[in-house]
Order: C-alpha cells, then sequence, then structure tokens
C-alpha cells in the first residue's frame, strides 16, 4: 500500500537517504528541510532530478523544525494535497562535541530545540490529522547512546538523544488507543556516509575548552574520534538505517517493531532497550494498562466516539 | 571531614530534607532556592530556626537556577566565605502530567530549563574551583524514570530527566581526571511525602488536552495516578532519598558509588541500569579511555599540570 510520508531534515544524512529509499519503494515522500530556496535550494534540486529520472514520487517541501506556523503549514499542505498523512518520519537533528562544562546553557537549549522540540512542533502538526484517521505510523531516528556506551564530549547531545528517545517511548502509548502505531528507530555511530560528525559544532567558551585541552584531558578529542572509527567496521553502510525504516513502514499494521538496532559498533544499546522495554512493558501489565503496548485497529472499541477537533 | 555543600531546589521536598539531614551529619550546608525575600521567605526562616535548634550549620543562600548570574553570584559568595566547595547537590526539579501532545513546545523547553540547563548553570559556576581545589563531588538527584518503567502522562517530565541522567554520566568521566567524583542518586516514584505530584503542572493546550479526556483516553489520567499509588508501599519515606545522599558524602572519597536506587515501586530502573553502566564502561575500556572511571586522586600523574585559569 502506498504511504503518503514526511521526513523532516531530509536534505542530507540518513533524512535523504531515507527519503530516497522509500520513494524507491513506491511512497509519496516527502523530503521536509528548511531553507529550501536559499542555502538548501541544491538539495532541492537533487530531490527533483531524483524523482524525474527514477520515475518515483519523491517531493521536497519547506520545514522548519525550529518554527510551529512553518511545521504548521508544511503538514497542513501535505494533507490537502493528498487528503491524508500516513507516516511521520522524525529525524532533524544535530550533534555537538567538546567537553560539556564549555558549552553555554544557550548552546544546549539550542540542541534540545532541534533534536526534541522539533518533534513536538511536527507532532502537533500532524497528530490531530493522524488520530482522524485512526491510523497512522511514528518512526523516531533515536540514538544508540540514549541506551549503550557513551564516550566523553558528546554531552549535550546524548542528553538531548535520550531525552528524544524518553519522548518517543511515552507518545507511543498515549497513541496506540488513537490506532497511531510507533517504531523507535536505533542508529549507533556511523562515523562516514553522513555529515553528523563532521558538521557538529563546538563549545562557545573556548577558554572553558582550552582548560580541558591544556589540563588533564589534553588529546582526548583525537582518542575519542579515533575510538569512534576504530569501533565502527570499514564495510557499515549507513543505508542500513534507510533500509530498516522502508522495512518497518512496509510491514503490516500492529506487526511493526517497537524499536529496530542498526549498530555496526555493538554499543550495548541493543542489550540495555532488551532490559528496558521488557521492564516497561512490565510496569504497564502491573498498573492495568497493558493494552496500550499494542495500537488499536480502526473502529475497534471506544474508538468510535474518538474523532478529535481538530 | 566537614564539608562545604550547596543543594539546589532546598526549599521543600527532597532538597529540604537532604540540606537538614547533611546539616545534622555534621556539614556546612547551603540550602539553595529562588525568592528567597519573596515567597519562599517562610522557607529561610524554617532553615534559620532549623539551624538554631540543632545547633547545625545549616544556611539559606538566594539562587535562582534559571539564571547564570544568580547562580554564578551564589557559588561565589560560598567559596569566597568559606574558601572552598566540596559538594555540589543537583535537586532542582519540576514535574509535569497530562498527554505530551498537549503540551507546548515552550512549555517542554521551560521543563528542560529547570531540570537540565539548570544543573549546567550550576556546573558552570562551581567546576572551575571543584577542578582548582583538584577534588569534588557532584551529587545528581535522577529519577528512576531514566531507566525503568514509565506510565503515560509524564513524557516532557521523563525527556528532561532522561536527559539530566545522561548528561550526568558524560559529566563524570570529564571530571575524575580533575579529581572530581559523581554520585547518581535515582528515586522511584514517592506519591507523597513531598509536593512533586501535587505540584505538577498542566498543559497549557486545554483544547487537545479535552481530545484525550473526551477520546480513547478517557480516565486515563485517574488510573495513571491510582497506579502509581498502588505500586508506592505505604510505608515508603522519603528520607530514604535524603539518607542515601548523606552515606554518598559521608563515604571517602574514590569509593562512592557511581549509582544508588532509592525506588520502593522496584520500577526496574535498577535493573536497567545495571546493565547499561555496565557497557558503558565496558565501550570505555575498549576504546582505551578506561582510567576516566576512576576519579584521580590530588596531586596524581598529569594533576599537577592542570590549574585552571578561572
Amino acid at each position: 500500500m502506498r504511504s503518503v510520508i514526511v521526513i523532516t531534515g531530509a536534505s542530507s544524512g540518513f533524512g535523504a537517504l531515507t527519503a530516497r529509499a522509500l520513494a524507491d519503494a513506491g511512497h509519496t515522500v516527502y523530503a521536509s528541510m528548511r531553507k529550501t530556496r536559499g542555502r538548501n535550494a541544491p538539495h532541492v534540486e537533487q530531490v527533483r532530478r531524483y524523482a524525474a529520472e527514477r520515475y518515483v514520487d519523491l517531493r521536497s517541501i519547506e520545514l522548519d523544525v525550529s518554527s510551529q506556523p512553518s511545521c504548521d503549514a508544511a503538514i497542513q499542505e501535505i494533507i490537502s494535497t493528498n487528503g491524508r498523512l500516513d507516516v511521520v518520519v522524525h529525524n532533524a537533528g544535530h550533534m555537538v562535541f567538546g567537553p560539556a562544562e564549555a558549552f553555554t546553557p544557550e548552546q544546549l537549549a539550542g540542541l534540545y530545540d532541534v533534536n526534541v522540540l522539533s518533534t513536538q512542533r511536527v507532532n502537533r502538526a500532524a497528530l490531530p490529522q493522524l488520530r482522524k484517521q485512526q491510523r497512522g505510523l511514528l518512526v523516531w531516528v533515536s540514538s544508540s547512546s540514549a541506551a549503550g556506551g557513551t564516550p566523553p564530549y558528546l554531552g549535550p547531545y546524548f542528553a538531548a538523544k535520550a531525552a528524544m528517545d524518553a519522548l518517543a517511548v511515552v507518545y507511543a502509548r498515549e497513541l496506540t488507543r488513537w490506532g497511531v502505531e510507533t517504531s523507535i528507530i536505533v542508529p549507533g555511530a556511523f562515523t562516514g556516509g553522513t555529515n553528523h560528525f563532521a558538521h557538529a559544532g563546538a563549545p562557545d567558551d573556548t577558554t572553558r575548552a582550552a582548560e580541558y585541552d591544556a589540563g588533564p584531558y589534553a588529546g582526548l578529542a583525537d582518542q575519542v574520534r579515533e575510538g569512534f572509527a576504530s569501533m565502527v567496521p570499514a564495510d557499515s553502510d549507513v543505508s542500513a538505517v534507510a533500509d530498516a525504516i522502508v522495512r518497518v513502514v512496509d510491514a503490516p499494521f500492529g506487526k511493526r517493531p517497537f524499536r529496530v538496532h542498526i549498530d555496526p559498533s555493538q554499543d550495548g544499546a541493543e542489550v540495555v532497550n532488551a532490559v528496558s522495554d521488557r521492564v516497561r512493558a512490565e510496569l504497564l501489565r502491573r498498573i492495568g494498562l497493558g493494552d496500550l503496548l499494542i495500537p488499536r485497529a480502526p473502529g475497534s472499541g471506544r474508538h468510535a466516539e474518538a474523532a478529535p477537533s481538530s
């Protein structure tokens, strides 16, 4: 079945790869990004050309995840064009690298905005439609760092991704009775193939960062980069993430995996999440809310009473 | 040994109990809070009276965790009065309750500020001194929700606490070589004995919240509250958290536990953190950074070169 899909942060990296892979699989895919008429105009042109050459339904759309009006406008345009929206892929994100102490609170706030508040804005734009349809899928591109091994110097980013993962877990349970399903994609470190590491932000407080570099943490930045490189197998392929998302979207409703790990470095997230998702399910059953674990089929039970007003 | 300690959010709840317990144990304790001349003036008076009646060194101090200048001024006053600062207890926090979709992005940002950016501001104020001393202790009051079972309707709070826990884990590794130790306190749900639940914030988007209440999630808020109440044993005592922090502070340097769980509801966090802390230690050793797991003794190794400039 052809789905109408929007993916955030689709100008490059996992986002661009996933948008193409989903279009190749026969879906109508909106590769959303900001600055479609500015900095990202070349990416818009790449999208157009890819769609034309491959005869697939891949489109770009202006969507700035830092702006609620921009999120609202993009989602409304997709809904009015297609009459529906089936899948939202929360992919937009940004990384920073350096000693935690050297980042200003404002930098941490900005990182939370792009990695977490972004998903909240898109959810608030899209969920009324998904709830009205009594059918839909949220795909969250989380990070193995939220559960697995974490090297130093990525603290503000790991904090934001842990928050995103926690939010995804709770949203999942608050959406099953509306017929909206959730899959959390958990990529490990991919040091090549995306701009995630190359474009990582640096601390604003360079004085504080220099104290670490001149003190007992001299050389650590290089050790962390080399450590990452040593953990990621040379043949690891970022397209594995896009392929996993295609499999999730193409799986039947109600049968999609709650989590999919794609972690060539094997940092332990898969082990930890197996335990944490288990104790979380156990807690829901213990307080009589076990039904929240499974998305409800449309028209079943109390669903019929539940058309949202917006 | 008498330590000089500052604790945030000490007007009530865990914070007030912990400040008193640490003072009773013989330490110089600054119970920090905002609005010491306004709303919290009665708490300031309680602190004064407690100190006078018990002959302990408990003091209140103005510290608004949402303001860097306020954090800087409080920490500077403590350092200039005492010549040092030994322990920082990150306790300030706030909870919200309701469907995640009904919270505005601005509410999520505010919650991140009070639960996470608060710790960043206090760290940036205090860590130069702790690093200069080559000795110190950070105590983070995290939450079992960051790893264990999580009911619905607390998403934005759980997201913020998961971020705080992740930040604490990374900071720990970036501070050991400076001689600064970390202990993460993991309280489970305590439904009585603090104002945490009673004072929880509500969603600003009441229209969206009403859709959940009128739809398939009708009655869920009460079910979650009752579920929590059923999980927390009637004899669970919030002072267990304060007692645990006293034991951590009084333990010898280098021997303090990385985590302490105080979770009468047994939501599974202790099981999950045992695994996650293990795979995290494993990753550091794998990339040759195993030394970051243990705080360095003052004056050892490269420490002597490492006096920070500020």
